[in-house]
C-alpha cells in the first residue's frame, strides 16, 4: 500500500488507490505498479512548527497515557433498556443519528428514511409524509450518538422507545449503547421505512428484548472483549464479519435462554433471528470500542482519535486532546465491490458510527485477522497483510489484547495518532459496507476505503492551537 | 520443512526435525538452521522400478479417479442410533478400537483401560479385575473401527450399547459412525474407567443421545462439508482445535433443540455439555473424512491412503489399491509439547483413528489454518504455513471444497500418495494430543508429529505387487 515499486522503463498502469485495483488489473494481464503517490497535504505551517515541538514530550506523554487507559479497558454487557430510561440526556422528541452533528436539511437519502422509519415507529406520524414534515419542523431535535454514549451502525438512527445493549467499561465504570441489529436486507439502518421495517422493529421491542434482556440479567454480564479476542482467532474483525462473533454469543447465550425461557416459541424464534443475522454482533463490538475508547477522552495534549464517525455527509473525528470538538470534512463516495446491478453513482457517502472498532484497533485496522473479506473485495491474504501493516505507522501503538494469527499474534494497530496521520500522509482505512444513496434501497456494495483527509488536517491544527 | 538454509562457515546448531524446535532454539538467542536430512529409505528395488514403470501411465490415472471420487464426496449427519443397530457387523461381544487390528495383550495401557471401561459400562463386568479377565478371555472379539465404516479418537472403543452418530456420503450413499465426544479430563477414549467415566457415559445414552438424537430428525441432515469448510476460514483445523466447528453445530442446533424439547433441564444440560466442550465436532469431522475416504476404496493401481490410523501400539496405513490390507510399523512416541509435570517418558505412542482427518486434508495437513495451534507448541504462524506447504509435496492434488484463508484460499492438500511419499522421503504430519501411557490419567501434551515411514514403505512394495 505505501511502497513505490515503479520499474523505470516498463510500460504499465499505476494504480493510485487501493491495492484490490492492482489485483483485478493483474488477473486481466495488465503490467501494473501500486504507488504510493499523494498530494501534498495543506496543513498550517505554524501548526507543524507547534506540534513538531511538543511531540517528543508533551504529546507523547499524553498519548502513552490514552493508550494505557484503551489498553485497560474492559467492555462488557451488562444489561439493557429502552433508550429513554438508559441513555443520558434521552428525550420523546430527540433522534440520535450517526457521525457528527447534522441538521435535516442537510441529512443524505438513507438517513432521512431511517428518521422517517424511525418516526413512524415511534407513532408520532402515520405516514412517510407526515414523518417528513414533522422531521423538518422545530418539534424534533437532532443530536450524534456520539454525544450520548451511543454508536449505531449506517445510518444510526436510536429513538426514545428502542431498546439498547448497556456496555460498561468495567475497569473505568463509563457506559455505552447501541441498539439490536435488525438483520440484512429491508432495514432501517439502511434508510427503509416500509411496513415490514417497522413490525420487525415492534417484534424486536416485544419478544427479542425481553428475552435477550432476561437473558443477559441471568448471565450477570458477557465478557466482550474476551468474545472480540476469540473472534480474532476466528476469521472476524467484527466490523464487515461477524460469523464467529454471533456464533460465539449464541453459544454463551443459548443455555441461558433456555434457564430463563418463558415460552418456546418465543425463546425459538429468537434464536432463529439471532443466528439468521451474521451482523447481530456488530451492535455489540461497536459500542465495546466506543466504552474504552470513551475512557480516554479529554487528556489535554493527546493527538489520539476517540471518534471517527460519518452521517452519510460529512466525516467526522474527535480527538483526547480537543474535548467534544467535530473536526469535519466531505464523506466520500467509497471505491467499492458493488454488487451486481449498482455503481459508484448508486453509492451514498460513507456513512456510520461503524468507523469505531478501527478507532478502537479492529475492523480495517484488524482485517489481517479475516482475510475473506478482502478476497471478497478482489484483494488476497497478502492484501489483507498489508492494510492492516500500513496502519501501524499512523497508530500509536498495539492492542494489549487483541491479536492477528497471521501476524503472529501481533497486537492490532490501536490508537490512531493524527500526528502520525499528517507526517506520513497516511489515512486511517475503515472496512465498510455501501449504502443505496436512496432511502430504503439497502446495501450496493462493501469495500476498503479510505477516510478524507480533511477532518485529520483541522484536528491537527486544533490540536496545535491548544498550545498557545 | 524441507529446506536446505545452512550457511557455510557459520557456527549453529542443525535441527533435523520438527521446525517447533527451531523455533524455541530461536527464541534462546541460538543461530540454527532447518534441514531435511533424512536417513535413505530402505525400498525394494525391484518395487521402485515397477512403480516408475508405471506410475505416469495406470497410477496417476487411477489416482485422479480416486481424487475425483474423494473431492466429490458430500459428508451430512443423518441420524443417530445405539451401535448395535446401526454398526455392521456389530454384536454383543465385539467391541471396536482405534488404528490396525490387535490383539489383547498387545493393547497398550490406555486402550486396556478403555476396553475395561466399555465392559463394566457393558455390564459385563463389575470391576476392573474381572473386566480384564473378560477381555483376556475368547469371549470378546475386537477389531478395527475402520473395517466396520466407524472411526473412534484416542483409543477409538466402541461397545454394542454406545450411541452413535450416522454419516452419509450423500454422492456415493455409504455411511460411517462415530461416537459422541465426551470432553476432557477423566474420558473412555484417554483409558479412564473410573465410576465419573461410566456415569457420564451413561447420561449421554439418558439424556444426550435422545436430546441430540431428536434434534437431529428435526433437522433431517446437517451438512458436515459446509460446517468443516466454514470452520477452516475460522481458525479449526478440525483435528485439534474444534472451537469453529463446535460454535456452528452449537448455532445449527440450538433452534431445533428447543423446536423439538421435551423438558427443559435434559435440553439446557444437553447445550451446557456441548457448550463446554471445543472438541465435541471432533466426532462430526472424523467420521466425515472417513465417510468421503471410504467411497474411494478399492481403485485398482491407486497410491492413494484411505486410511491412517494408530492403534497405540502400530501405525496402520491403508492404500485404495490395495483393498483392506493393512501396512503397519511400530507407533513413535510423539514429540510433543509436554503439560507442566509430564515428559515423552510418560507418553503413550501415537494413538487413534484422529488421522482420518490428515488422510482427508484436514488436521495437520490444514494447520495454517489454525496457527494458535503451532503457536501453542511453540511454533510461528509461519511454521503453520511450512507445514501445509510441505504436505503438498506428498499428496497428489488439493480440495477443491476445503481452503485455507492464509494460503488465499488454496485448497488443503489432499490425497496422500504414498509414492510421493516414498519418492520424496517426507512422511505425513499429524498432529495430535498425546495420551499419558497408563490407563485413566488422560491427556498429556500435544503436537505436530511425523507419521513413521515403515507402513508407507510396505504399502508402497505392495501396490508394486499388484503390478507382477
Amino acid at each position: 500500500m505505501d511502497k513505490l515499486i515503479l520499474n523505470e522503463g516498463s510500460l504499465g498502469v499505476v494504480n493510485v488507490g487501493l491495492e484490490a485495483f492492482t489485483a483485478d488489473l493483474e488477473t486481466q494481464g495488465v503490467a501494473v505498479a501500486q504507488v504510493a503517490w499523494k498530494p501534498p497535504l495543506d496543513v498550517d505551517k505554524k501548526a507543524v512548527d507547534i506540534i513538531n515541538k511538543h511531540y517528543a514530550t508533551l504529546i507523547e506523554k499524553a498519548n502513552t497515557e490514552a493508550l494505557k487507559i484503551i489498553n485497560a479497558g474492559k467492555p462488557v454487557l451488562i444489561g439493557m433498556g429502552l433508550a429513554i430510561d438508559t441513555i443520558p440526556g434521552m428525550h420523546k422528541d430527540l433522534i440520535l443519528h450517526a457521525g457528527p452533528p447534522i441538521t435535516w436539511d442537510k441529512m443524505c437519502g438513507p438517513m432521512r428514511g431511517a428518521v422517517i422509519g424511525a418516526l413512524i415507529y415511534e407513532r408520532r406520524a402515520s405516514t412517510p409524509e407526515e414523518a417528513e414534515v414533522l422531521a423538518a419542523s422545530d418539534e424534533i431535535k437532532f443530536e450524534p450518538c456520539h454525544e450520548h454514549g451511543a454508536v449505531g451502525p449506517m445510518a444510526g438512527i436510536i429513538s426514545a422507545s428502542m431498546p439498547v445493549f448497556i456496555i460498561k467499561n468495567e475497569t473505568y465504570g463509563n457506559l455505552s449503547y447501541a441498539t439490536q441489529n435488525e438483520g440484512l436486507g429491508k432495514v432501517l439502518r439502511y434508510g427503509a421505512y416500509s411496513p415490514e421495517v417497522i413490525t420487525r422493529l415492534r417484534w424486536m421491542d416485544d419478544v427479542l428484548y425481553p428475552v435477550m434482556s432476561r437473558t443477559i440479567k441471568h448471565l450477570g454480564q458477557i465478557d466482550l472483549q474476551s468474545l472480540i479476542a476469540q473472534a480474532l482467532h476466528m476469521g472476524d474483525e467484527v466490523h464487515n464479519r461477524n460469523r464467529a462473533g454471533t456464533s460465539l454469543l449464541i453459544r454463551q447465550l443459548a443455555p441461558a435462554l433456555l434457564k430463563t425461557m418463558e415460552n418456546v416459541e418465543d425463546t425459538t424464534a429468537v434464536l432463529d433471528f439471532i443466528n439468521g443475522n451474521d451482523h447481530f454482533f456488530l451492535n455489540l463490538s461497536m459500542p465495546a470500542c466506543k466504552a474504552v475508547l470513551d475512557a480516554a477522552r479529554n487528556i489535554p495534549n493527546s493527538s489520539i482519535a476517540v471518534v471517527m464517525a460519518r452521517n452519510g455527509t460529512e466525516f467526522g473525528v474527535q480527538l483526547s486532546g480537543t474535548g467534544n470538538k467535530w473536526f469535519t470534512g466531505e464523506a466520500l463516495v467509497p471505491d467499492a465491490l458493488y454488487f451486481p446491478g449498482y455503481s459508484k453513482a448508486d453509492a451514498n457517502p460513507d456513512i456510520g458510527d461503524s468507523a469505531i472498532t478501527e478507532t478502537g484497533g479492529l475492523g480495517g485496522f484488524a482485517i489481517a485477522a479475516a482475510p475473506a473479506i478482502v478476497q471478497f473485495v478482489g484483494g488476497n491474504a497478502s492484501d489483507a497483510l498489508s492494510y492492516t501493516e500500513s496502519m501501524y505507522e499512523i497508530c500509536f501503538s498495539e492492542s494489549v489484547k487483541y491479536q492477528i494469527p497471521a501476524l503472529d499474534f501481533r497486537g492490532t494497530p490501536l490508537g490512531i495518532d493524527v500526528v502520525k496521520v499528517i507526517d506520513n500522509n497516511l489515512v486511517p482505512i475503515i472496512d465498510t459496507g455501501v449504502a443505496h444513496k436512496n432511502p430504503g434501497v439497502g446495501q450496493v456494495g462493501a469495500g476498503v476505503v479510505k477516510a478524507p483527509v480533511e477532518p485529520f488536517i483541522k484536528a491537527y491544527e486544533a490540536l496545535a492551537k491548544t498550545f498557545v
